[in-house]
């Protein structure tokens, strides 16, 4: 099988989690859960939970395990996607082919959408529906993974440094800062994630968050990049907006911004080298995310 | 001592707490972490952590071990405030007797320092550092009821409905529905963490929940009715804002929606009878939230 086609089966998976677990989001009189769902279906790459599962299995876990956790990350994912796209933020209308959740459901219920799927993250992770034979060492773990990952120390800090910095005087390190927490730190746990629940040691951990942490850099870079040399419908949402951010490309130019991703990807290859063939997923995952066009 | 000054002694050491986690925060560039502490040290009466060590106390458990959960219910009830307030929601200006956090520090840092603290919040509650000496399936435990409280079948639910029907025709039913889940399921779940923690059996919890609901519920149509008639410098916020709400006061007036108090609160005095002593804390905390003029 070729690697588009695994990674359309690990995403098969990941939607009918998410599916399973969003019954039980309340559904409260009004568009609540209507909202939430909008977001969290809508085409994405699934890319956080995908490595959740990978990572697991590389690691020697079982895939359902660790489903409930990697479908947590995604909806961290759908929630810091609608609160970015928000007008006091990016105030973005498009978003994965279509409009974004606040020009839908309104900026106050999209607002809640978000706060709802960040918090039901935590609750699904807790949940002995869903995690109840998972070891409460492993899940408390796991939880503080996701929460440190997602917090002001990581994403939300990352955001923050990036809305501050907007249409600013920025730096190399300013930038650097951003792309490590803003989207790096999800990434990262991600990998970590999969490699906790299927209980790896120390050393392999190491390893995992490496690959991680390489991949999601390069992730964002390409981000950067994808936003000059894009192609709207391709990417799915409005490119040539990073103006007046902090980006990549604005401080290491188009080329030096390619040799930073291949370089990225390389060192993640590397940090799977101790794998051997069980790796190879991992690796050709990371050469696909350094050359995608979407 | 008399009960005021027993709160205080219990808000002091909830002031420590907050200090110390705090401490914890990254600090990222910019103002993300000044805004966090902007909206978690401004004057609040700390209710929510404050029932979770009383009801600890009173289960049998011991301070400091629950303080960590204790908090992380005040830094999720400070980030509901903070978004609550924002320009798409409730659009307040000030709070707790200071102008609201957006005010001070823009809407995308408010709406972040929001997030921040939601997330956080699951941080500290399985940070080794705080809860390391807790028991996991405690810990796990605790998460989901803080994560469940406050996610769509709890407060953001309980907020999305409040919101929907603002201005609108609602119904006894409708306001029930809002106050259950914006108000009463956290301060019910303060209670029940504070049990959980002390590891009482289920017969005691159920009782706890009892107490927490009834002090919940009269907890928010008091404040519906201080809207009324309360004094505007002493609550600290804007009075009179509720015309277009679903209260208790529009659907059950002042003098139904004072009998409600009455009646939940003695409600919530019973549930701590199997106490004997030991719930006397709890229950004049009752009968002085029932009373209470700010």
């Amino acid at each position: 099988m070729d690697l588009l086609s695994f990674l359309n089966t690990k995403r098969t998976i990941v939607e009918e989690g998410l599916r399973s677990l969003s019954i039980s989001f309340a559904p409260p009189p009004g568009p609540l859960k209507e909202a939430m769902e909008y977001s969290l279906f809508s085409k994405g790459k699934r890319i956080r939970p995908i490595l959740a599962l990978l990572a697991n299995e590389a690691g020697g876990g079982e895939d359902h395990g660790v489903l409930p956790f990697a479908c947590a990350l995604e909806m961290i994912h759908a929630y810091s996607l609608i609160h970015d796209d928000l007008p006091s933020m990016d105030n973005d209308d498009l978003r994965r082919g279509r409009p974004t959740c606040h020009k839908v459901f309104g900026e106050a219920i999209a607002l809640l959408a978000g706060d709802a799927l960040l918090t039901e993250a935590f609750r699904v992770m807790t949940d002995q529906e869903f995690t109840g034979r998972i070891d409460p060492v492993v899940t408390s773990r796991i939880v503080f993974e996701v929460a440190q990952a997602a917090g002001a120390k990581g994403m939300v800090g990352g955001q923050a440094v990036d809305v501050t910095y907007e249409g600013k005087e920025g730096s190399k390190e300013i930038v650097t800062y951003i792309h490590e927490n803003k989207t790096t730190a999800m990434i990262r746990a991600a990998v970590r994630v999969g490699a906790i629940a299927a209980q790896t040691g120390e050393r392999e951990l190491e390893q995992f968050s490496r690959y991680g942490e390489a991949i999601g850099f390069a992730f964002q870079i390409k981000d950067d990049l994808l936003d000059v040399e894009g192609d709207e419908i391709e990417v799915g949402k409005r490119l040539k907006k990073d103006a007046g951010k902090q980006t990549y490309v604005r401080y290491y130019g188009v080329d030096g911004s390619k040799a930073k991703i291949d370089e990225l990807i390389r060192h993640a290859v590397k940090s799977m080298a101790f794998l051997g063939p069980k790796g190879t997923v991992l690796v050709e995952l990371a050469h696909f995310l350094g050359e995608r066009s979407f």
